[in-house]
């Protein structure tokens, strides 16, 4: 468990409320985890617990709002104060489960892009039964060219060395068949470097079935791609769970089996939920910020705040960074930087 | 059942073999469809069954074969036959469980396009419990314009309404959000378009998640993303339906409720497979072309054939094109008429 370590919270924009919220945040605090939380005071509960410090501020940032305009309008906005106190080194993670869009504009503003780095990831672990897969980008960018996909590749690879301890990551690009000349133009050119480039276990490209199959461990698209992909399987699985659930109470004896199955299904369903993998990681920056799941649970927010607390502790940021200069074929697309992209 | 209609049959390209292939011919004889079948008289074996002729060949274009190349050079591939026995009249649809690419090539070629569509789009029925979705492109065009999307709206509704027999069928836009504005760049543009149409019942973005909710009758996206959705929901279901028959077999009393619940779930199960919907339909051309699952079992080799058959029975590709004609707000789209794109 990380202990000590400090993570910034932003105290709005849970779906569920701001109980659930705090409740999320005590059972982080009770694993040892440091808070800072930026939010009402009032409202969150939270001024007595022990390991938790409560910023007070009223403003935030809706899901409705332009991102980018509210984050450099409002200066006492929640996700702002949290991204500025990483940036001053008070807390060594951000987490925010509110606006995915205020949270990586916050982020991206406050905490700054490594360098050589054009446009940050949101990546995320996939909830596949049995194994990890990390999945990037999930919405951050879009639209992407070749060399962006290139990045994500040595970002997500970084990640699931440095967080994940996945030795010598394999690292798959999502296309429409498993030969390099398949899918769009960015996609066949990444694929070209990729192969070509050392420093990373590239697996070549994978197909929409391969990814809950797990055949990579990170799987690198375009946040178009990757946002649809995710929120798909996502619904698939709670429609097939769903029709499994109305098969049991289609008769007596399968409610029967249904009920006698239930408490194996149980194990099944947390890991197939959402809220068992914490959220979503900015992936590029000088600083840590995982976007929790709006919608999420108590135990979703709990386990975001711990997957911050533990990218801290691994020094996530620094060991990406140095892999990132270490990796010569990542050079030529990690060193062209264009200062008209991204933020 | 629509008997009396001909279909041309791809006698090659079936993984399961001719024996498999043979199958699902003489199970949609056996519904009265009639059938040309291209392929190796020998190994298919179907020389004596009523309302089958064989019109032997040996050759045939594998997956491994650069589609459009393939279809040029070789004269009397079994697909380039079949799209040719359609052309001529003698066929009222054509069915290949070969090399997509192939066929798409070989119907392109051999069928045309209907006036003013400028790439055909490759749809299927999305195998949603209890409810069936129209989903294209999966696979024909992965990279497209806003205009092209706009056609694919079109062309699904009109396959919606005349095949699938959905009063005003619900048109849906995949996309990342919700808003008008979200999306890539194309996508917001098809979105602007498609709200201001007449004589199409668009309901505006949808998301991943919504595609097995089946907020929609149909959804259009670009053959990237909905190649890689497509297996992407297939292989989910497979890992979440393997996962639940792993959890049976954790214990004796789970697996008790397995055994009771098989009845129940086999037919979900069915549903579920690829198999139950027959395939892909390429829409936009002067004929009907389905491409059947590579995989496909006798079953879904008859579903094929019988999907094929029931567009010709209703006449898909004359009311698609009088929808066309008619929707005055697709014209715009539709008549800007690029030489250069699709074949």
């Amino acid at each position: 468990m990380p202990e000590g370590i400090t993570v910034a919270l932003d105290g709005f924009g849970a779906e569920q409320g701001f109980g659930v919220l705090a409740e999320g945040a005590r059972a982080a605090a009770a694993d040892g985890i440091r808070l800072r939380v930026f939010g009402p005071a009032e409202e969150l509960g939270l001024d007595d617990v022990e390991g938790i410090e409560v910023v007070p501020t009223s403003e935030w940032i809706g899901n409705e709002e332009d991102a980018v305009r509210a984050v450099r309008a409002k200066k006492e906005a929640s996700v702002v104060l949290a991204a500025a106190d990483v940036a001053a080194g008070r807390s060594a993670a951000m987490v925010s489960s509110g606006s995915t869009g205020a949270t990586m504009a916050a982020a991206t503003f406050g905490l700054r892009r490594l360098k050589g780095v054009q446009r940050p990831a949101l990546a995320v672990q996939l909830p596949v039964p049995g194994k990890a897969v990390l999945f990037l980008d999930v919405g951050a960018n879009v639209e992407v060219r070749a060399q962006h996909l290139v990045q994500f590749a040595f970002l997500g690879a970084a990640f699931s060395e440095t967080v994940l301890g996945v030795e010598r990551p394999r690292v798959g690009l999502l296309s429409v068949g498993e030969e390099a000349g398949k899918g769009r133009e960015e996609v066949v050119a990444a694929h070209d470097t990729l192969a070509a480039a050392t420093g990373i276990d590239f697996v070549g490209n994978v197909e929409g079935r391969d990814l809950p199959a797990a055949v990579a461990d990170v799987v690198v698209t375009d946040g178009f791609t990757g946002n649809v992909s995710l929120k798909l399987m996502e619904g698939t699985a709670k429609a097939v769970t769903g029709a499994i659930r109305d098969t049991a109470r289609s008769n007596p004896l399968a409610a029967l089996g249904g009920l006698l199955m239930r408490p194996a299904l149980g194990g099944l369903q947390r890991e197939l939920h959402p809220d068992s993998t914490g959220g979503a990681i900015l992936l590029g920056l000088r600083g840590i910020a995982v976007v929790g799941h709006g919608s999420a649970g108590a135990e979703g927010i709990a386990n975001a705040i711990r997957l911050a607390a533990r990218c801290a502790e691994v020094d996530a940021v620094g060991r990406t960074a140095a892999l990132l200069r270490e990796s010569g074929a990542g050079r030529g697309a990690l060193t062209r930087r264009d200062e008209a992209d991204g933020a």
